[in-house]
């Protein structure tokens, strides 16, 4: 068998991520973070909570009047008011005395705890029993516990979620400052290829390519920029990328994985300006015609025209790049795949990545991973997956119950 | 310990989902699908592909013609032609003949199969050997393989991913029935609470939950629709839910732990219109003062004010309803669930089922849950966690090494 090109290992292939710079940043209000990266660091400008709270509806008092309280020897404790909610309480607590505090309520002056209201009795509207001693700090939570004034809350490069839009409430910010969505032109190509709009005549197919990849880029945090379906002409295609290029932070072109084709997109891509072929096939499986090239500091990716290799090399090579860009820096990468049982044994090719779909079952408490085995041209099995699992180059296959790494899809 | 209020169950809690009815449906142009819920059935009314095409470049015969060929022996084929991209061949492909093809192309009559290139040399202009024999069918997508004409493609209540809408294009839906985004309103009550646009005074503390849950609301597939802060008053709690179900499809009002305000909270639900108090505590912790009362089918929400209790009764309990009336009907539960060994013992009470905030820490290939303790009160346990694990109600405790389901928050 002829090797047509000469194929890049996917780890080299991720070595270029560094080669790419993120995108711009910009201001943005505090809802509309979610699922953003954040552009700049967030540091405590005030502890959180900027007072000691009770995290109970009880007596706040000082811990040392409850030393020894138990069911047969109950301290007695004497009420000498209540906190108002939201207020700031005037009045001194001293030894033997407490005052009635609910959830959220702020610590008066001379109380270093809570006692629940269930571990008490009233006794008369002065007079309280208390029935469990308890610790200094118990049922509180102390000014500055949650982040203390001046540390460092949130990172640049971390990934907005609800919690941290949360956070960002707390500290007051209203805007804050996010790296742009990158905006990824997507080409499709192929002269049999014919719009959604269209019913294709036998030899045609729809354009399906541009709205998977529109889709994933969606869930990848970039915007899609959809430029229709360019015939197989080098003119078209070679203005059509300078076009994308002007506008995107990064171009897919998908289709063109015959050989004919192949050979005119490198062509296209090697005309663009100050443009570099990085890689031209990658060692995986689906995927190996991929193209990776650059135009100036911007990304030109061929991608092959079956929907399945396309999406498979999307999720697995592009992903990462468009992530660089986006000025994401996972801290933890695992949160993506996470460990499942194969349900049959899988063969696999040495030499080369391989990406087989996976359909999730549990069964008794165990999460299987079936192989959803196809031509890498029907769609069927993508709707069919829930995820994909690796099998390393250097593995022949394998075996049955197999504990494998899923990632979602 | 006196119980203040009787907890239900929360396997009981989710039988009232069937109470509520889904949301209302509407039409999105294909561009907008990503995400919503499919509320119509999908049936493929062409076959797809409509004819069958090649999957590699090659030389598109009868696999008749190569039996028996190998390296020692090989088939000379006479080449009749080639196949044009996009269109329908007119040419019929005889024994020992064949036509060049490239992937995606259509197969002419008389071929059932394509030899790839790999296999193949050149003898002259009209002459090839054949190296390899190939069985009929061989790199080949036949017509209506991937669908055929007539089939449910995609069912009501499913969630569309990318490549649903890649499914949708092939078909050339250009617009699709969905169920509407829910619309949830979310009220923050409290005397202590203040928007964050205001300095807290001590006592007082910024509005978080707004915030939170709004993100979470977002990532459950509904429209956040915020009421602000709410003081601790009955007519103004009334009026505000009162006002809310008009616009909304649920009611969230986060705050009100204390005794008092529970109470309180209480009586402004059961003087909403055709009300009923169907849930007044539930067995989980954190979360156990949780509410849920309705008014006619609609739901209202009494949420725990402490920020970490608060997102995970929504991420436990309010998420699953959210997805009831938005149409979802989700397959494969287990897609947001999955395995990791627990890092440290953990210890709970029974009677209850208790949620566990967890980081997610990868070493040597094997997934750790790594258990963050602290007080619901601290956002910043939810800034260190991935996510949740569940305690069942009659389990004492876990033992560090067991296998634990991470839901991811």
């Amino acid at each position: 068998m002829k090797d047509f090109f000469k194929v890049t290992d996917i780890d080299k292939v991720f070595e270029y991520t560094s080669f790419f710079p993120a995108v711009e940043t910009e201001q943005v209000v505090i809802e509309k973070t979610l699922g953003r990266i954040l552009a700049e660091e967030i540091t405590a400008d005030i502890d959180l909570p900027g007072f000691s709270r009770s995290t109970m509806d009880g007596y706040a008092l000082r811990a040392s009047s409850t030393f020894g309280a138990s069911e047969e020897n109950p301290a007695f404790i004497h009420v000498v008011g209540s906190i108002a909610m939201g207020e700031t309480p005037c009045l001194s607590v001293g030894p033997g005395e407490a005052v009635r505090i609910s959830t959220g309520g702020m610590l008066p002056k001379g109380t270093d705890s809570v006692t629940m209201i269930e571990h008490t009795e009233v006794l008369d509207e002065k007079t309280i029993e208390v029935y469990k001693g308890i610790a200094p700090g118990h049922n509180v939570i102390e000014k500055g516990e949650d982040f203390s004034k001046g540390s460092v809350v949130l990172n640049i490069g971390q990934k907005i979620r609800p919690q941290e839009t949360g956070l960002l409430a707390a500290f007051g910010k209203e805007k804050v400052k996010v790296f742009t969505k990158p905006v990824i032109g997507i080409i499709s190509t192929g002269d049999e290829v014919v719009p959604l709009t269209e019913t294709p005549n036998p030899g045609q197919i729809r354009d399906i390519n541009t709205y998977t990849l529109s889709g994933q880029v969606i869930e990848a945090g970039g915007i899609p920029f959809t430029f229709g379906i360019i015939k197989d002409d080098y003119q078209n295609l070679l203005e059509k990328c300078r076009e994308a290029l002007q506008g995107c932070d990064m171009v897919l072109i998908s289709g063109g994985s015959s050989v004919g084709t192949r050979d005119f997109t490198i062509e296209v891509l090697s005309a663009l300006p100050d443009s570099e072929i990085m890689v031209h096939g990658i060692s995986i499986s689906p995927g190996k015609p991929t193209i990776l090239a650059r135009s100036g500091q911007k990304q030109i990716w061929g991608l092959p025209g079956h929907v399945v290799s396309a999406m498979i090399v999307f999720s697995v090579v592009v992903k990462p790049f468009i992530e660089k860009i986006s000025g994401f820096l996972p801290e933890r990468k695992n949160q993506v795949t996470f460990p499942a049982r194969l349900l049959r044994n899988v063969s696999s090719a040495q030499g080369r990545t391989e990406y087989i779909r996976v359909r999730l079952n549990e069964k008794e408490g165990v999460l299987w991973a079936e192989p959803i085995l196809g031509k890498s041209g029907l769609i069927n099995t993508m709707i069919k997956a829930d995820g994909l699992i690796e099998i390393g180059k250097n593995v022949e296959g394998l075996e049955k119950g197999t504990e494998v790494k899923v990632f979602l899809m």
